[in-house]
């Protein structure tokens, strides 16, 4: 963190109207070479979605978000933190993907947030489906140890092979913990929902200790408030990883998404759950599987670059 | 009811990508004759919207259900049914409706369900507008007699003529009634709101005796439990049919229909109603009124799918 | 408010059905010229948008409410009033906007307004975007004195001049309170939420005394229900004047918008918030900001003419 | 035709914005009732679309091309005509069509058509399906006797039962001829094309005489002007009607339309080809199977808009 | 060619409407193995996109093209063949494809199409991106040798490596003259245009020997008519494949594709070029490049089945 | 123009894929500040349309350009010339408007191309409607007297006052010839067509000597064909601007526009004018009037940027 000298501040509209200019995140400086100068987080764009089992299109998220982002503020009145006077952010461009190898384009998340980790900064990504996410563990993973994983979701992600392809954005989180990158009794799921393959689909979530605060779980706030609180006592001053499926979101909220399920979050109470968060150390977070040619008025864009300020929130925060 | 060798299978998704191939109910078997086939229920289009006083559309309502059932899967977590071990279920197609004569049309609904009924399956129907429920009701009570009806929607459906014609998407309960299929007392209506044409329109709910948990009433919690188990209670282990028009929902859950009204339920909170009448006896049931031309990323076709998957598994556990 | 005789009724839809003939708001005699007519409440368009910093496109607001509201009908069972049994309502056209200028935009509203005061008739206008309001304000304010100010957005509206101008729609209830039309200790703002430019950003707010039911207080049922009996205390019989900027709903329900912010009001909420004003004195409302070519489904659209016909029904009752 | 004293004129632009007031067709006045009016043209909706075979939707088309015409203008320079100086149009509203029952709604609009005729005035029809031109010939007919017509569409529209019915929108010239109204070697064909249901589809357009400007034929320029020169032969001064298919264009120029056809005319060709129609005497017109639901930024009601603007003109200059 | 007593026809539409019924590719039958069936053609989808370097989504065009097929009709009268007496087509399904690994999607397409050529038919495929093209000329070429290639597109497909992949939707071309299953001077290439890599980019056709009728030659008529002579001098009676990247055609007509460029064909002029191939040995067609998630109003889908259409009509005739 | 040592290059799309990184005009480097580089064409924005008299939204034309151009490439074959080695070219940023004063945007304009021409480069602006067009001539004039003005659109641009507002977007040719901006006679305009508002709209043009090619003219071969001999004639070497109007393509290349005219040029044969143009000594150019929020399919983003490819190719050729 930097002092409230920060250098990196997001253009003025008032100057400038919102819809002008090139459009960077939250209209902060591109800045995709670090040297010598002091960055606190990039934000990263990972336009990737070969690895996805329906609709494509999340590629083009990274661009999309950046759009939805000039809609951003400093202040965050509801956690209470003027994010720019505490933190240099920039816009570090996107990871120079592979569209059609998996394994490379997951070396190359590697090695982006590796640079970015050396000159001294945490990222926060956007992707991609959420077969990137394996990509940025291994970062993580390699910078930080092993995080305590928040994981928004309609989905376990703890599939396996598909047509013979363990890579794919059913298993990111079966081949982190299978890399040890994450333990399973670290790893939280929020928002899990809908039907499963068969009764079996929970054995793993079971043998390996996930946390998953389902729908049925999710409405009963009893439950729900023990749940966060346990997310807190386990997780205390460790480093922490929180990755946002928009899938966990209700597709009337969030309809521009790949595998969409009904009967999810509101986006109001997505983000009270990422508030809710306030105080973990958060040191890398993403926000994936938005697919705007499936959107409708930005809707899924602008709840990307809304959780974007909220993760930068938190990292402001508790850093 | 089947034994768990159930012949009836959805085509594997990890062996032909959801997005691949002939679009059926499911990807499960298209079965238009059951002749020399064991089959428990039989998945039917509608295409009719001839009925329909706003927006037409709800023809194409059976395609695009069956291009997003393709999401669907087997387990249901939810009510802990796993629906395909326990039911031949199968594609029937669509009913060769008449889209110009509304009475051939019920006509032909009639016919196609008996021949279902007295091939000992029974029937989850995509509509179509609201009309062609009374075509379902006359198969279901020449077959089960008078069914209790569970009817959500944002409209009574008690209208009478307009344009001097007795039969369309505003009459369906009012004709049943008068036809004997249905009595008001065993009728449980649930989302009902919004501006009526006179103070007098629900004269007819009252004089008929059917249970209306309105929008007001819904958000009382203790109210609702209550409607619920009276259900349960009226209901017993007769035969149930639920009729559900897509407009139950709000419009930002479920924006392709025909005469939306705003302030309705949520597509989480009507799953757990329909997860509610768990143990219900159910001989058929419904999905009307979603109209694609008007749907946006597919939301109503989505929760279409999941309602149909609901009713199964309803069907799975209650017989 | 006239007896029940009343002159002015929309179109029966039995006999023409919805769909048909020009559209005008409710489907209400369109009488642009009062003269020889007794008119309660006119329906007034203001298809104005220069005053946007985001998404323009709620100049064709005016058009897309009216056909959205050929779907409204007479009797609100949930407030319990037949409008047009006791109201004369009429389509009155709309301002004619000067698109360039916004101060000659404001002078006409305002003088259009007049002239509807003068004949003795009430306002409901549907924008156009936020800085309208100051127009209407001023012709309400010539005629009631300083009315009450119900206050439905995500913003405050509160800011200051941006490119050095001080017209813009974020800019309408600073100016009304420095023209003093309104008090600022009289305005209760309901759906306030997202980020700020700056923590002082709340500093006139405070200053001026104005009421806000933040999204986060508004969460909180207990506090939600002290400020709306806050808001009837405070108001008793005084003139109320209702401005409803659509993004205080969540953009899911009201993705028609210019500057959507993410975790709002369901429509549903929406509703009932505006049914709880039931019982005070209504001179004035409008509903704001709906931008139809960023809308879906018209569900937007829907929403306004909704809220239309709830601000007629509280004024049938009110009065 | 009246003296350049007309008294029907469009809104003037210049005073009050395109996008303001309650759309008119071309912002003309709104008379119902001629009663002590002189009205030289009517033009009138059918928002009727109960006889289409694949999409629905034209029922909307009325009030789309309003909203389009209000970019329409007064001269009309391809021609050498000033409309409104040289005749009285008014928007008489839309036939009350039942949406049920398609033989009532061609009583209507028979009805209604000689309403206007006996009022001295003629007609401009925006469909609805194609099945409503039986209706208006049917006026015609009874007014002008058998007019020579010219029918744009890529289908002949001569085809026979669906599902045991006669009057749908495939049927129309063969019904016309059936019942006399027009004659087979009067009828005028242009931009035939496409796949047919068998070899012998075209027999009856031969039996009858029928003279058809496939579109093969159409791209030989002089046969196509040898086309035109033999409806000008034909037809001298004679009463003709023009109908108006608008999936005669392409479907790039005309997408909002119930049964496309790739490979039409562009709409620079189709206005071509009305203007070319200079001269004749033209009693009657309409442009049908407009669907809005499935227009693309209103393409479709812009050229449908156009269309009537010509169809105006050359009536203007051919009585 | 199977004698007119063929079994495999399209539904009736004049029994059970268009819109009705499972959606298989021109309402044929479903047949996946055509074990004891006489088969000629099978339209085999190939839901595979991951060779794209743009815009995603022909995944799902095989269902897209088989929703609009249900317009297309049986005979053709601008060749002159009713298409279903002459040829027993059915619908083959889709490829089982793996969306992430393109060299076992490639594989899997041979093996596929092999089959069929086995069973003693040819295949109309629908992509798909451009790369499936690959796996089908490998298939051609192990039956029927090198084909003559006829090959609409904007683009050359020429392309070499990009991020170190030689697979991809730019290079099929290249792939397959490398694997010797076409030769450069038996390739004729329509419809390219728009700017280049490099001057150099042409080289590779001039070495090859490919002819290009590029946009510029293409609107010289007298040289487009020599291309096409040159076509059927070259190809004789030798087979020939069509393959059919939709985005020869302009953006306009087909807007729903992944790499598109302005200034191209229109769909009538496509039609016509195809239809000038009547009389070549049509071994197998491709229509590729179709994305419905960017397509509107269906207008790509609605060519792709209508050139599918004009295919098996060149396939009727030409065998 | 630079030596062949050019530095300002686009990204290279088989290293960084074209759906990547933040997006800039053909992928070119963001340069707002030109000191210390050597710039020869600065792609400049203007995202105003405040000046729009009917649908808005030119306000996002810069962004979406940006994002369609990205699939631009190199070398232009066309016209034979690799644009960015001969020239450097930059992204330099849009103009700071003033959305609500319409005289300071005007100002803005003129001021910023002001310094990019004391640098020593031109521009080629991406519009903004087209009141901007006379910011944009106050500057050319300034720097290089008075322009040869070639003018593509389906308006004169010659209208005066509307709601007694002299600046906006139907009146910049008039204001910029009474400013002594342009001069009538070197006005070259191509596309107009369709209704005018009286026959006396066209006295203005003929009074200035204005050269029109209507649609008229335009489809005859020999007579555009002397229009543009006539263009080249006039021009010699003197500085040349041309100003696009999208509009002046037919709206279903160009959906996405302000006020639409059916019946326009193609795409294609807009390509050709502009080609047409080679030679010419191009001292500045635009494209306006796009309006993303109509746009189809970025149809017309993608027809602007391939535009502002051509007039590159045209100043690297010409100059």
């Amino acid at each position: 963190m930097t002092d409230s000298k920060t250098w990196a501040q997001p253009v003025n509209p008032l100057q400038s109207p919102r819809f002008g200019d090139v459009a960077t995140f939250n209209r902060l400086p591109y800045v995709p070479d670090f040297k010598g100068k002091s960055v606190d987080v990039a934000i990263l764009g990972i336009p990737y979605d070969g690895g996805t089992t329906y609709r494509p299109g999340a590629r083009f998220a990274p661009r999309a978000v950046r759009d939805a982002s000039v809609l951003n503020r400093n202040y965050n009145p509801h956690v209470g933190v003027h994010v720019f006077e505490r933190l240099n952010v920039v816009d570090a461009g996107d990871v120079a993907v592979n569209p059609i190898q998996i394994q490379k384009t997951l070396g190359a998340i590697e090695k982006r947030m590796t640079e970015i980790h050396e000159a001294g900064a945490r990222t926060v990504c956007v992707g991609g489906d959420h077969s990137v996410l394996l990509g940025e563990l291994r970062a993580v993973h390699r910078k930080f140890g092993q995080p305590v994983l928040i994981h928004f979701d309609a989905h376990n992600d703890t599939g396996d092979e598909a047509w013979g392809e363990k890579y794919h954005h059913g298993t990111p989180i079966r081949r982190a913990i299978e890399e040890g990158l994450v333990s399973g009794d670290r790893i939280f799921q929020i928002g899990v929902r809908g039907p499963m393959t068969s009764p079996s689909q929970d054995d793993y979530q079971r043998q390996q200790g996930i946390h998953v605060l389902d729908i049925d779980l999710f409405q009963d706030t009893a439950k729900r408030e023990l749940f966060f609180e346990q997310i807190h006592r386990v997780a205390g001053k460790s480093p922490c990883f929180i990755t946002f499926d928009v899938d966990g979101v209700d597709p009337a909220f969030a309809p521009g998404t790949g595998t969409p399920v009904v009967g999810g979050l509101t986006s109001r109470e997505a983000l009270a759950c990422v508030r809710r968060l306030k105080g973990l150390h958060i040191v890398g977070a993403d926000v994936v599987e938005i697919s705007p040619p499936f959107d409708q008025s930005d809707l899924t864009s602008l709840l990307g670059a809304a959780l974007v300020f909220e993760f930068l929130s938190l990292m402001a925060i508790g850093t």
